[in-house]
């Protein structure tokens, strides 16, 4: 683990720290309005679709653990294990990179196989 | 990216450079004999069972592009972005613990869905 975060770590945790305390308006004032995330299932574009995408994954988390997180001057790497009403463990790792203090590009990865079998399972 | 290798980001980087170069014999002098991988799938016990899980992705490998890699003494974060004869894009990340110089402990990320569903077309 870092000891001394770098300056894009400080904002990756930041707004690691900020959704996963289901707090997604601050969350969402590290973010660039025109961030870019790749996800899974697809590229999430501006900060208003971030939001959208990260709200009900929020709301569904009861707690997550950081497993790693690294970074430098404009990236960042960090890898935690949500808890999730829907999935027990979803381990998940985030490439952060940041530009004037906000993060400007995601790209997440995780396996959406447990949650589309929990789905399946509910309906 | 982390400009002088820590310890154990020297090795997880011979581990990947190895098996992304098809040689799983090499990877595997990097590897203890009691590795255990968390993998989507499930766990992965021994140098044995992650030589016979590696193997064919390594088989159906086209490239592979590294993404961003930290590490310190003891721990390892890699992202890279392997291209399959399956999965044109199948981006990955992978945490390893590192016990005099060998990988002991790995846990990996990707998503499943896309291979699922290559598998299911070509059915």
């Amino acid at each position: 683990m870092t000891r001394d975060p770098s300056p894009a770590l400080s904002v990756a945790l930041a707004y690691y720290h900020a959704w996963t305390g289901k707090d997604i308006d601050r969350a969402m004032t590290h973010v660039a309005d025109d961030v870019v995330c790749e996800a899974p299932a697809g590229r999430v574009d501006g900060v208003e679709g971030l939001r959208q995408f990260m709200a009900p994954f929020a709301r569904m988390l009861t707690g997550s653990e950081l497993i790693a997180a690294f970074g430098d001057d404009d990236t960042a790497l960090l890898m935690y294990n949500p808890h999730t009403t829907l999935v027990q463990d979803a381990p998940s790792a985030e490439h952060f990179t940041v530009k004037d203090g906000r993060i400007v590009h995601s790209l997440l990865v995780f396996d959406r196989t447990p949650f589309d079998a929990a789905r399946r399972a509910a309906t």
